[in-house]
């Protein structure tokens, strides 16, 4: 025992290891699966090591006491330190990226305040300056190792977020001195929330309206240099902090204000608008590609759900199994059920887990398809082919679509699995030293930024409707949405699907609902002239239920190319349908009104969710095992890898307490010990004085 | 304009202007509808007033900059100003209640850090003891007035939450020293979470097993001293501060290990189970009633959901009129449109605000319900009339239910209304100054003390399946559950309801899917061995069902005695069609499932909610302003009753901004001015010394 005991206390490390020997399949394989391959699983424990060793990048329970002022500056050393790694990692920046990826697991903070620039700032020089200038801000000055430059992102404006093309800061063009005023004309067009720029950049990208002769020809993006080399602020330039957020205040998100700030005509970035000495103003008919740079974020996004889902899981699950509760009645030794063995914990935790596992394949896939739809941009932009060009158009769009249903979808979707992973640890769930509710409140402006998740999502609804209005019209859809080729087999409400817990028919499913969803709005829009924003809801559903689809089509994908090894595949497939039909059961609203379900399988099909989970229950410790993140990368009291809950959180508690006595026991023990109340008024409501003063 | 302007910038003031002209109803009759009734509104107005004045009891902007140890003192200094009000509120405890429930709005922490003491402590006592009891320990003592005794409420411990039965913290009588000795015997029966532990109490109620000759007689309450009249430690008693949380900081949650602590035989409370000198244990048979403290508790949390609802709803609403997105295609002057125009944002936030107007009705409901049935109790306690104490218990068991499904439903559902209103305000509502960050936070925990919602949730669940099955044993069924009564009507699947968008009709909707859907549970029980467990996720869909009948059936109750003075019932009307059918909506798959309605009704009701947020959405800032709360009350950067967005947010953001560079700005300062990496590694990777190094 680790304490003096007068009775045999739990021991909930006990369940979590006899559970840990039952483990079924091998584990290491499994944790292939996830990661993709044997090298990637590899990169991923030797990055973590790394990590979790670093005395600066670490973090344990610690990171929870930390209060704003803190966090901004233990976020600041650790870019420090990741500068160091950075420069003996290059040229190989895949290799940096994943480690920002496993740091912004324990970390958003840093991931996103480093991100700003190496991300964002480099993006958009990348993706709207010409080689020579992307050569000269990223390389020459050094800014690719964090050295000179330190870059932000100026496009949100104050009254101005979702609505790009609406930004109202100016960048007037001046002929004569050949160079631009940037101006923010009131205050609704003061820059907001740029990541960066209170404490951190050197310059901004600036997205400004370009105003030459009086004439607006919308917004561009400008290098602006905002702080000189003692980082004191440029004159014209006033910038300040945002303050308190709900997370993440480790990044020092600041507005900025230009007064007529004059930068160089040559600091426009001008791979596709360009304007020459004499202010003539040249648009290429590509300028449609210079939004790219937000796609990367919301890319790496749905990895990001799926790393936060991994870690929440793992918590949850382990707590699920240790902790004990009410005993089962006619039980012979009177032990406390553990929690996960009650039909609706299991319910309220497996699916999510199986969720985890559909996001591993489904961000694999993602990540994929936009390193390629990358490559193919820069090679058509460099040639002259307009085939070439039209059909990387053709791939960009595409990856619009995809990472629009899924970032919205997975940042929501992780949002409620963390939100039910605390519940479901009860009361100690509401400990910051649970992890959850920094890792919260860190989250859900995911659902916010780089596309708000309601804008994203009626963008992908829309696009699979006008997709089908196409195919309609026997145009042939290519890319993500080319299930819908295949309408007609699901218009028209006769079809009734018949046995769906095979995992193809289950497939079958979401086409059909999302097919006749989008049917459905089709047919109503005309007789609303139409009015598409009258559909704003019917087409945030349609976007969940495709990013559902292409997360379960990833999955099965990778299932179907195993082997059978190490006995994973059947643990996969109960996943994998246990995922589709919660995610049924959930839109079961949707399946029952286009009739691709009936009442009866409903009911069916929640039986046999019920199956599905009694099933996996019994290997959850080893499906989160597989996913091998060490308690650094848990980083809560309540999900260690030993599984000894309540000496862990006891343990990080005790070490509060080096104070008996409050700072401020004295205001208490004032209050405590006062005087009666007769004596604080001076006696002076007594009788005998109310008495006199009542003397006419 | 505020401020130097070189082109016109947004007025959101004046479009929240203009549409305040706008209202077409009374709005100071809506608001005493409300609040119940003149007298109620006004003394709310008053007590308002009184707090918004206060300099130590009023909250702004500054609230959010707050730490956890300044929320732990500024909490501690509200605390000792409102004993003095008490003093003077005294013996109008109502009065104080009705005080400590509006200052509850803007420091929900303030709320809970004194209701321990004014509540859990106090009713414990009152519940528990005997009226001598009660007299000397709230009275004789001072504690109601919050002098010499601060109390705490001993329940739960680190490894016993939900199960009070479980605790295992001993009292074990010594009877030849006629005193208990309370003692922790291991790690898990440490008490835990216990608000006012850390820092301020002076005495506790502990739950601990009564253990008399070996023998245990279950969980009883007792009174320990914790600190002694120099606020030190009572020697044996070992206590510390829990840390860090989620939300709540200025709340001192502790922990407790009692060592061998001995107190006298008469601090236990014996108004139920009593001792006596030789040991001798009695138990009548009202103890069932001693749990009674924690109603209160969750009945206040229904009221509480009504406050947070209108403080967010008018934050929510006043933002979506004053801010603008998009400019409207066509759009004679290209002005953007108010985002409250997007029908999908009217579908995000009207039915929540219908939502809230219901729970106007339904708590007030519950409350008048909770205070004639303590007061049935306190008569049937005293008499030795067995009819009236066999009442006074059936009354008990109805507000258990009723309060289990409301507190369960409504906390979940007000947690569900803060995220999507803060989600409707964009990124802005991420900024600590918009004030959803921390009444998220703040609001969670409620969804799992006092009753953890899915447990509670399910003992409703099956509490309303028993009814079933007792009605169709011909019992009659009385209290909230009576409608169950008529299940005849229900029960088989033929009957399809026809005309739904009238309010009685509705109310059958809601009966009929709870009656079908209890008897389908009822029908599966027995071929799954009674396993109540297995059915979880379906008796909480009952429960959370049965509140939204609940609160409907009390909203129209209330429309229905209405005058038609002022205008203001055909908005009450719409308001319950909407949250009627707005929760049929959400609850679709179920609704279908049992065939109350069809797919074609539902397409048709999803139009009709279309059409009445549309019509709702002209009158709400007339429905916001209506709740009558004060900038004060609101205290968001976002939602000042002047509208004017932009100005009242970049004030309280300036206010950060005393330094231009951050305190550690040479951490970033160092890194980005460093020696190139060759350098820094003294050259000694140079080709030359390579060579060198590597010569055989």
């Amino acid at each position: 025992m680790s304490q003096v005991e007068s009775k045999v206390g739990p021991r909930p490390a006990n369940s979590i290891q006899s559970e840990r020997t039952a483990i079924d399949f091998d584990i290491d394989l499994l944790n292939v699966f996830l990661e993709g391959s044997y090298e990637e699983a590899a990169i991923v424990q030797e990055l973590m090591q790394q990590i979790e060793r670093d005395p600066i990048l670490k973090v344990d329970s610690s990171y929870y006491e930390l209060n704003k002022s803190e966090h901004r500056e233990v976020t600041a050393r650790k870019i420090a330190q990741l500068s160091t790694y950075m420069e003996r990692d290059a040229p190989d920046y895949d290799k940096f990226q994943k480690r920002l990826g496993l740091l912004t697991i324990i970390d958003p903070q840093l991931g996103t305040r480093i991100g700003i620039h190496l991300g964002l700032f480099l993006s958009a020089l990348k993706g709207n300056g010409t080689d020579e200038q992307f050569q000269y801000w990223a390389f020459d000055t050094g800014a690719v190792f964090l050295k000179n430059v330190y870059g932000c992102f100026a496009m949100t404006e104050l009254a101005h977020g979702s609505n790009v093309a609406g930004l109202e800061t100016t960048a007037t063009f001046d002929k004569d001195a050949n160079q631009f005023i940037i101006n923010t004309p009131h205050i609704g067009a003061t820059k907001w929330w740029i990541g960066g720029a209170a404490h951190s950049s050197t310059h901004a990208v600036v997205y400004a309206r370009l105003i030459v002769n009086n004439e607006d020809h919308g917004v561009k993006t400008f290098v602006v240099p905002l702080r000189d080399a003692d980082h004191n602020l440029n004159p014209g330039v006033a910038i300040g902090d945002i303050g308190a957020k709900m997370g993440r205040d480790g990044i020092d998100n600041g507005w900025i204000q230009f007064s007529s700030v004059v930068i160089p005509r040559e600091y426009m970035l001008t791979k596709y608008t360009r304007i020459d000495e004499d202010g003539e103003v040249i648009e290429p008919p590509l300028a449609q590609l210079a939004y790219g740079a937000l796609l990367t974020g919301r890319v790496t996004m749905v990895r990001e759900s799926f790393r936060t889902s991994q870690r929440f899981m793992t918590v949850a699950l382990r707590y699920a199994v240790g902790r004990r509760q009410f005993a089962e009645k006619n039980s012979e030794d009177n032990a406390e059920l553990q929690l996960i063995d009650y039909p609706l914990h299991q319910l309220r935790l497996i699916p999510w887990l199986a969720f985890t596992y559909a996001l591993a394949c489904g961000s694999e896939r993602l990540t994929k398809e936009h390193v390629l739809t990358i490559e193919i941009l820069e090679a058509a932009s460099r040639s002259e082919d307009f085939t070439k060009i039209g059909k990387a158009i053709e791939k960009l769009k595409n990856i619009f679509i995809s990472s629009g249903m899924l970032k919205s979808a997975c940042t929501w979707f992780t949002a409620n699995l963390i939100d039910e992973a605390r519940q479901s640890c009860g009361g100690h769930g509401y400990s910051s030293y649970s992890g959850f509710g920094k890792a919260y409140n860190d989250w859900v402006v995911q659902c916010t930024w780089e596309g708000d998740n309601n804008v994203l999502a009626m963008s992908v609804g829309r696009a699979l409707s006008q997709a089908l209005i196409k195919a309609q019209k026997g145009k042939k859809i290519e890319g993500d949405l080319s299930f819908i080729n295949d309408y007609k087999q699901f218009v028209g409400k006769d079809v009734i699907l018949g046995q769906y817990f095979d995992l193809k028919v289950l497939l079958i499913c979401y086409k059909a609902v999302l097919i006749r969803l989008a049917d459905y709005v089709v047919q109503l829009l005309p007789e609303n002239n139409n009015n598409w924003d009258l559909f704003g809801a019917e087409k945030v559903t349609m976007s969940k239920l495709n990013a559902i689809y292409y997360l379960l089509e990833a999955f099965i994908d990778r299932i179907n190319k195993l082997s059978d090894k190490g006995n994973i595949k059947p643990y996969l497939v109960d996943l994998a349908k246990l995922f589709a039909l919660s995610n049924i059961d959930k839109f079961s609203g949707i399946f029952l009104q286009f009739n691709v379900i009936s009442s009866e399988q409903l009911s069916e099909l929640s039986f046999e969710i019920k199956r599905l989970n009694k099933h996996l229950r019994t290997q959850v410790i080893g499906l989160t095992d597989a996913f091998k993140f060490s308690d650094t990368f848990i980083n809560s009291a309540l999900g260690s890898y030993d599984g000894d809950i309540y000496n862990n959180y006891f343990d990080i508690v005790k070490m509060q307490n080096k104070e008996v006595k409050a700072p401020y026991s004295e205001v208490l023990e004032k209050m405590l010990h006062r005087a009666p109340l007769e004596n604080r008024e001076y006696f002076q409501k007594s009788k005998e004085v109310l008495n006199r003063l009542g003397k006419l």
